[in-house]
């Protein structure tokens, strides 16, 4: 095996600062945006961040059509449909306000009103007819976040369900990037408590998963170094970003759940995702967020405090949260010399122990059997995990299903 | 006035790693290139970096045009006839390799063959036609940096000078910005020793004025927020890449200039260039740099071993080291805050004598009486630097004149 020796950085342009959403006018019209699809949730309709967008944009002359029809987590038919409503109202540009979910349907829907047809057309079959991306831009797409644990801002990635519960999947490509995001740190004013904390852990747990990855030389040349994978394994210049994320984490989440009006807290935690946007996203994760997965999807029981409560849902950073300290316990005896500098960030002797102080302290479950997984869940949650093949070859160290199983034995139950 | 409150961040696509200049093949071919020119100096025509990048494009099937009359400074009519060469070879995109100026010239010709014209058309008047730049997008063009100080690879500014003596300029624009980086810490190792040595104080200079520039939310806010300026003042996002590049350049520097062939630390100084690029050259220059200017053009007498000596020439690098130390020693004692992130960086108690320790030890000039510039000069030099109105108001304090008469006084002679 060739080993790689390089690493590739992409990253879309960026304002970040209080304020920056009322700018998001001027940004349309330098674009040369007239009529744009503002793509949002439900819940978020109403709120600041998008009366402020939606205000701003009115006020530079720009023509706006608002498509609320976001699901919690995009599903196929969500895209489908706001690809439809972008080609009916003839737009020439996307803006998107909210978290992941919007962000991720309007690059979809971009794609299918640059290129035409449905979002599975272009996913491999036989799920889907295999179209490539092509090679020029999409429509102009400015994302404005009212999350910082994602990212979406500035990935070519889409993540979304597959209609007929056949699972989930990613459609990634340089075009999907949004043209501009837009971080404002007020936006994250309208989190509710529960997300909040969902979205630190999330972002948390990214960068320690990050900093502690496999280094990026003892990862497999790629076929083609014009096509570096999305994630790229450890390297120092991500390092520097993930150590600073842990930081501004661990000592901005108490006080922002303390203070539902404090911004001096939001603003760190939205600098700690602006890093993982630009300098920390390109090394990836590994076993927490492999093991996220399963346990997202075998968690039928439980329902998060301060979400849409029509259907039992496992919110992502909760689902990285539950199996981390597990996780970093077992892999932190292995190779302390990988934790250290994450035990500094944390200041910390224990980087389990550090997390599951926080865990406490941001009211998240008491582990997996406080979400209604028990032993008999574990053979099918390694299972899933081990199917994650591209977080797995990204963790420092292979596990074994043994390892696995007892990870999830020590996930069980945090505190008494 | 109204207080800017938000930052942007703009960075064009890298790849950084030992071996990269061979992957520009691929690279080439992904753009869609066929017959490029190859922008690079006479100097390094022959050397490993130019064939090694030659070698890759010819084995990716592209057609290669050499084009070596780059000036060691980019001039007016070195633009304008690499612009030409572009146009008659019917080219359909660049690479350059070398340091900024080779970069510079690259940019400012595709500018001329993608839009027509001499580059002085795009000066304002009366300097020029005051063309502007137009929005779509110039041809392809990678640069491959063999300097780590300029970040010149990942902006869209294109410093040269004027034909006749008329002085220098730059010209400043999104459409000017390279498509790809390629940062391989190999190219660094056919650089001498004082142009390693001018590159790091460059670089070491540009990192910590960057971290004590002027706060961005006290500078005023932009007319159109669409159109920030490319400096921004200091920022904690840039912060954080200006204390790790302080710290890599100051440890690298030595053990680059003991040893020539000495790789991890050449790695070092281009990871602390990749932090310029990406991360923290958007909040600027100060003193510093506004000293250099003047002077560069009053010091006629002295020529920089390890240059072209056709003609007395002062390396940028060297005429920002020689007042740096006074510069921040006078700001030191007025601001300990702001300097003491620095000082750390450093391991030091003084930034000052921490910078003279290290022009020692590289072997630079003296103080500005070692060039040949004595008491005389410093009120012209004075002037010069207050001339420099960005980067005055860019500085932490405002300077009076006695201010930077003080600071000329103090940077005479820095050891016996």
């Amino acid at each position: 095996m060739t080993h790689e020796h390089a690493f590739s950085l992409h990253v879309p342009d960026l304002v970040f600062g209080r304020g920056a959403l009322a700018e998001v006018g001027e940004h349309a019209r330098a674009l040369g945006l007239t009529r744009v699809l503002l793509v949002t949730d439900r819940t978020l309709r109403p709120l600041a961040p998008v009366t402020r967008v939606e205000t701003a944009l009115r006020d530079a002359g720009i023509e706006v059509i608002l498509h609320d029809f976001v699901a919690i987590e995009p599903t196929e038919s969500a895209i489908d449909r706001a690809g439809a409503a972008g080609q009916i109202h003839g737009i020439d540009g996307f803006i998107s306000v909210g978290g992941g979910s919007s962000i991720d349907t309007a690059k979809g829907a971009n794609l299918l009103v640059s290129r035409g047809g449905r979002i599975a057309d272009f996913l491999p079959p036989p799920l889907g007819a295999g179209r490539t991306l092509g090679g020029g831009p999409l429509l102009p797409h400015i994302a404005c976040p009212t999350t910082f644990g994602t990212a979406a801002e500035t990935t070519g990635i889409v993540a979304f369900a597959l209609d007929h519960g056949r699972g989930k999947t990613t459609l990634t490509g340089a075009p999907l990037r949004p043209s501009l995001g837009l971080l404002d740190p007020t936006a994250l004013l309208t989190l509710p408590p529960m997300v909040l904390a969902a979205n630190a852990f999330d972002l948390l747990s990214h960068a320690i998963e990050s900093e502690t990855a496999r280094p990026f030389e003892s990862r497999p040349a790629p076929a083609d170094p014009a096509r570096r994978p999305v994630t790229q394994g450890a390297n120092p210049f991500a390092s520097l970003g993930c150590r600073e994320a842990i930081r501004l984490v661990a000592g901005a989440l108490g006080p922002a759940l303390d203070d539902p009006t404090d911004i001096e807290s939001r603003e760190q935690l939205m600098r700690a995702g602006l890093l993982a946007g630009t300098v920390f996203g390109m090394s990836g994760n590994h076993l927490p967020h492999a093991l996220s997965y399963p346990i997202s999807t075998l968690a039928h029981r439980w329902t998060a405090p301060d979400y849409p409560d029509d259907h039992p849902f496992l919110p992502h950073g909760l689902s990285v949260a539950l199996a981390a300290p597990a996780v970093f316990r077992h892999l932190e005896r292995r190779l302390p010399d990988r934790f250290a500098p994450v035990a500094r960030a944390l200041a910390t002797d224990s980087v389990a122990d550090a997390l599951i102080a926080l865990m406490r302290r941001a009211g998240l479950p008491n582990g997996l059997t406080a979400i209604g997984l028990s032993d008999e869940h574990h053979p099918a949650l390694v299972e899933g995990a081990l199917a994650q093949r591209r977080l797995i070859d990204n963790a420092p160290l292979t596990p074994t299903a043994a390892d696995l199983a007892a990870i999830l034995a020590d996930a069980r139950r945090y505190w008494s």
